[in-house]
């Protein structure tokens, strides 16, 4: 394999699956060209005149739909770890002797630990989207055939859109859906909320195919998937876990170190003068960033500012904010409970967004640059601000990429992280792996103190009259440095096992394999 | 030019506008190949970073996007005959010294007779779109440089998706709309409700203008248009003539006539069984029509019976019977009252749809389909059932096709049409203009009787013991004949000013010069 220096720094391979790649030009640095995608052209005279596309099986609808070695098999995540459709679509594929497949999914879970056999033994040839959790670790092993492609969700939308991956056969679970196709996640047992991750599938994929354990009558209203796009409707008993898909709870964190760090994050977007009326956000579904919500929310009743809107998942102490009068509109790229759920069916200002509206980086713009700041997290950070997203300090690939590096181009950008953890410190010389370029992260938040990206001169001159413990990076890492003593790197192989893409499609990192302990 | 005979019979030119066309082929005989139009693939490095995409007027945004001769420029019909934006752009492409344009609107009214000057002076060199009263007589005395094409709704957005369309450059008048471009026609002084016929023009065309009058802070909730698929956006001051735009009331004909006419339709689709519980029916907003939909509002409160769905566009006689729980849900394909415009902007029954949902031919099935009976109207109808929609039997084009070739594809298909109109009989040997094959037309309600395809025995057995008046369409003909006289044929000449595609872009009929009456 030959290898080339991307503008980054990051050494990665010149072909990825066969295919040449376009190596990472910094931040606005690479230009399309070409068209977008467009799908086959279908035709009515080949579809039901009545409407009716429910066919009997699964099975059946992937026959029909011509599932044959070597093919790309998509599936949405919005099912989370209570996802049961995903593993249903590959024991078929198994059954039916089909090899070799790209299995697309817009994230994946510990519950697809059920495909490793499958990884094994040639009916997946490779996943391309993120390996969370037992996934993450065989691929750090070296075990998967091809090598993964880690995208954000709205480098999956562009790399759809643009035709850099083709899907033969999306199958999107619907937790409602009626029989010409039309689909949402808002009702019925498996009500998971927005099917947004699901639209590009919907819109791109060769054959598409609903699966739905609530069937109504037509029409299904809303559709957010059209049955327009759809070739085949298949009704099963249950897609999922709802007790898995969303939780009865989402819980602020109760530690006392996470909890400072929300705090301190609130405060550092109090005093840099961003918490005002009109203003937005987006803070993730973890503990931390829910409690800077939460600190977000004190600071705002006691000041008496409303936001403009609130952008990401949705939970229910957003909800609770939209319900309040606190934010205007709640745009909602995944639903995480059931309260969320219940406001996205409810109210007109809950409103659900896609990949398309919010990350897509190959569109006439996204909804990432109007969101005043933007709370994220990081495994590691170097002295440049650089942030490592999907691996830890000892290489195993663990995480997805998520929305992360489309959110990098709100305009602030906060990491509240540990110095370290379980020892191992946070900030680096060199990140493990490279996914969001220094120069987009603005502020990184520690128990131990604030370090603001010296690009910001802005937010340096409003917070230096403050009461908060600004330091440098180097201050920040030499103290963690003292506690832990100096890290060491991890120990990896030369092979490459999967690349991060950049949200323009051009490949940022290659992520190694992680050495045998032999 | 040469001329090719088509399947239905009727003689077409082989190239219009120096393209080679596709001849009808039957219904369901075309089978399209190849792949759906991606318009340029765009990317956030050339937009704004904050996504503001204002710009300070019509002719800078039409500037920035390139206007030069001989480009194709689409504006939508939202604003019917209040519409003043497509005469602002083509006297801004005049002032520019622009020549040579394609005009592409989802139709024309009469307002737009103030484009013929352009047209006669090379500015604008042919219309595609309908041509309605003005436009369409212009036309067919043969001064339009080009051929003007006539398309469905669901044919436009076809013709778009397949790229057998590009438009270079698309305007859309936006009653609400943020810096981004997300847009919707629900509020403002230009409010007109649904805008679903600008989506393909959004999805499809290479620059995207949002113009509108009433702007609104991000996020411009909801957005039926996206802002990610927006290049600029243009505040105006005025968009249109708010009582031209929408009516404060649709009214329902007091014609005697017109009114027989409707109360038989009604009769017969009750006697045929089709009001029955969870039923669908489409009827258009003119006088006969709504009539036909109170007459089935009186039957169905009767009875006990609610339907499903209505599709088609919205008044407020199906708003009142949304609100009055007769129909479950309302689908709304353009909004005609401000009865409309409110019960869209309030009701989550009340569902906006567009040609891409309801009408486009080539896609996984539409919903013309799903609907049990609708209502239309007609110019002319021969022996087979054949029906012009286009011309009057002088020859003169004087109406568009809107959805009514879409249309024709629901369950059941009824023209209430008058045997005769100023002594001119509508039933004919040959129609002037093919716009509707008769395999698809199944009940031709007059006021001197009703003729049922013969295609349709299962109509015919279920109607046979009815008090209704049922004759053969020779039986309906030789009485208006012995009324008016044997009527003669339009006078025309050989040119071919202009085409009538069918809903899968095959060429089905050619409209020919008027002849001179000097």
């Amino acid at each position: 394999m030959n290898y080339v220096t991307n503008k980054a720094g990051r050494k990665i391979p010149e072909e990825i699956n066969g295919e040449p790649v376009i190596p990472y030009m910094g931040v606005g640095g690479y230009r399309p060209s070409g068209n977008r995608y467009g799908p086959p052209v279908s035709s009515c005279r080949d579809y039901p005149p009545d409407g009716n596309k429910l066919v009997d099986s699964l099975r059946e609808a992937l026959e029909r739909s011509g599932l044959r070695d070597g093919m790309t098999i998509s599936t949405h995540h919005h099912f989370r770890n209570g996802d049961l459709l995903a593993n249903q679509v590959f024991d078929l594929a198994h059954e039916m002797g089909v090899r070799g497949l790209r299995w697309f999914p817009s994230a994946s879970f510990p519950c697809h630990a059920h495909l490793i056999p499958y990884l094994e033994d040639g009916t997946i040839e490779r996943i391309e989207g993120s390996m969370n959790g037992p996934l993450g670790k065989f691929v750090s092993e070296g075990k998967m055939k091809g090598t993964g492609v880690l995208r954000s969700h709205g480098g999956r939308y562009q790399a759809l859109q643009d035709g850099e991956v083709n899907i033969d056969i999306a199958v999107i679970g619907a937790p409602t859906a009626d029989p010409f196709g039309n689909a949402n996640g808002l009702y019925g047992s498996s009500a998971c909320g927005s099917l947004g991750f699901a639209l590009a599938d919907s819109r791109y994929a060769d054959k598409v195919i609903i699966v739905t354990d609530h069937q109504v009558d037509f029409p299904c209203i809303p559709w957010q998937i059209h049955g327009n796009d759809v070739d085949y409707v298949v009704k099963v008993d249950k897609l999922g876990d709802p007790a898995q898909i969303v939780s009865g709870t989402t819980r602020i964190t109760r530690s006392p170190d996470r909890l400072l760090l929300a705090e301190l994050t609130a405060r550092f977007c109090d005093a840099a003068g961003i918490i005002k009326n009109g203003f937005s956000f987006q803070s993730g579904a973890g503990g931390t960033s829910l409690a800077v919500g939460e600190y977000f929310k004190q600071i705002m009743k006691e000041k008496g500012i409303r936001a403009r809107f609130a952008r990401g998942g949705s939970n229910r102490y957003l909800v609770s904010m939209l319900e309040e009068g606190l934010i205007d509109y709640l745009l909602d790229g995944q639903t995480f409970d059931l309260e969320g759920v219940r406001s996205l069916a409810e109210n007109p200002n809950h409103v659900w967004t896609s990949p398309f509206t919010s990350y897509n980086y190959h569109g006439k713009g996204n909804f990432a640059g109007l969101v005043d700041v933007v709370i994220l997290g990081a495994t590691e950070v170097d002295m440049q601000f650089n942030a490592n997203v999907v691996t830890h300090s000892d290489g195993y690939l663990l995480h997805g990429i998520g929305g992360w590096q489309n959110c990098l181009f709100s305009k602030t950008v906060i990491l509240p992280i540990p110095l370290f953890r379980d020892r191992i410190p946070v900030l680096r010389e060199r990140v493990t792996t490279l996914c969001g370029p220094g120069e987009l992260i603005d502020v990184i938040v520690t128990e131990r103190g604030i370090a603001i990206n010296p690009l910001r001169e802005d937010l340096i001159e409003a917070t230096k009259n403050s009461a908060l413990p600004l330091k440098t990076m180097e201050e920040l890492k030499a103290e963690a440095d003292r506690i832990c003593g100096k890290p060491y790197g991890p120990l990896l192989d030369d092979r490459v096992v999967a690349v991060v893409k950049w949200v323009d499609g051009t490949v940022l990192d290659s992520v190694n394999q992680v050495q045998s302990t032999l």
